[in-house]
């Protein structure tokens, strides 16, 4: 199955961001990804509602398109979903979080992290376990800014309003003495521009989706389930269950690599997703 | 397993340019490592051989210090002896081979690629495969330059006569136009001044180690098997076939974390080395 595409997902737009760095750093991967508008902010959900929407989201992925790995391109539903999802399925499951929080160990020098996500991943702590258990000593201090999430959903990145929203959100990091921040929620890495400005360029910003790509590749590598076709940057296939015109336009501004336009998915096509077996790699 | 110590063997002290990798990356990870210096050089032998002895030193290691992953630090050793390894054991078994070839495959511009290795690796023809798997349009030059293992083994590496040997050596590459090498041989990274002194600063110098490290780091964070006991920089316990006096004068040369001196082992020792239950890693 070495030649299936990968599948990703999230609450919305914000994991177009993982995508990317799979695009450059795979570029011959066949990818098809499902933006959950419909549902959408992931955020403030029970994390069992979250852990199902992630289910069904990867059984219709896996049911439609054979793919060899899913990619849950989402902080929140990283942490609501992932254990759970890796018992019920045999391809691999990678989250965000801890790529993002090994990035964070290896970036800090003063050993004061900071995260943003959405009050989601705050709660569920997930982001200072991780941490932790690579790096006992380190501080990490987690502030949920869930306002970031609709900039970059109306694609507001860098207007003066935005850099001012950002501001007043982080001003809790002022007196933190944090050195390295991670971007936890899939959105933020859009608004990387704000949040330098408002941080000063000695802070660190970590982009969790960066060390996703690289720990997908590795995975890939390892098993020799690489695409071997050879035929570079193939578009990705995309679903929403939001507005296809609104995804095309955001998928458009930010990709690079060619991106189909956005197939709409109705929410009943989801709930009655379901997968009677899951195939597995073969041992290389 | 996950606090039990990755294993590293090489045929020599080349494979330290890897640990030094992986200590960089995994600063709590323990390390054992075996450089099999009694029967260097690997380049001219048989793959049949050097599979047989790279099975002996896994066994080796995982029967006296439980590893919990094995890294062939050694180009000649990996093309020999890793699909072979990896049926036979049950924990990972990582290569440097494919780690080299995506950097290279990342790295190149004008898709123009020179490795050089062992006689061995080269006549396995590994790169090539690999890099071709990736991106079937990219060319590869393959030199074997087996002296310059000699020079890294006597730590001659800065020297004018190891700049003029290592020149000498890279001159079937003036016209080849290439714009990326693998230092295809775990020693090479050791001669990095001289080859790109020899190459010019227009050719980007991949070395496999870094890539290989960064796969063992996604493999451990992937799978939960990452040391979490929070002690930085444990000592590397280090084992050699050959004279350890040698060995340590090289390893306290170029390695910043600390090791252990050398404990010998002898051939006999290895040649009983037999594993009967390998371990395995449970899902997590």
């Amino acid at each position: 199955m070495q030649n299936h595409p990968i599948g990703l997902m999230d609450s919305g737009v914000g994991g177009l961001t993982v995508l990317r760095e799979i695009q450059r750093l795979l570029p011959t991967e066949e990818t098809v990804y499902l933006g959950d508008q419909g549902r959408l902010p992931y955020g403030p959900r029970s994390p069992q509602e979250v852990a199902q929407f992630t289910q069904q989201i990867e059984a219709f992925l896996e049911r439609r398109h054979q793919i060899k790995l899913f990619v849950i391109a989402c902080n929140t539903a990283t942490a609501a979903a992932l254990p759970a999802l890796r018992q019920r399925v045999k391809i691999p499951v990678v989250g965000v979080i801890v790529p993002g929080a090994r990035s964070a160990v290896q970036a800090t020098r003063r050993h004061r992290i900071g995260v943003i996500a959405t009050q989601g991943t705050v709660k569920s702590d997930q982001y200072r376990h991780q941490i932790q258990a690579l790096a006992p000593g380190d501080t990490v201090v987690s502030l949920a800014t869930p306002d970031f999430v609709k900039l970059v959903e109306h694609n507001d990145l860098t207007s003066p309003q935005a850099f001012a929203a950002v501001a007043r959100g982080l001003a809790p990091f002022k007196h933190q003495d944090i050195d390295t921040l991670v971007m936890g929620c899939t959105h933020f890495p859009l608004l990387r521009a704000a949040i330098q400005a408002a941080l000063g360029p000695d802070v660190t910003l970590v982009d969790p989706g960066t060390a996703t790509a690289e720990m997908v590749t590795a995975l890939l590598d390892y098993a020799g389930q690489a695409n071997d076709t050879g035929v570079l940057h193939p578009a990705t296939v995309t679903y929403t269950t939001g507005d296809p015109a609104q995804f095309d336009t955001l998928a458009q501004a930010w990709l690079t690599a060619p991106v189909l336009p956005a197939q709409p998915v109705s929410l009943a096509t989801l709930e009655q997703a379901t997968l009677e077996e899951s195939s597995s790699w073969k041992k290389s």
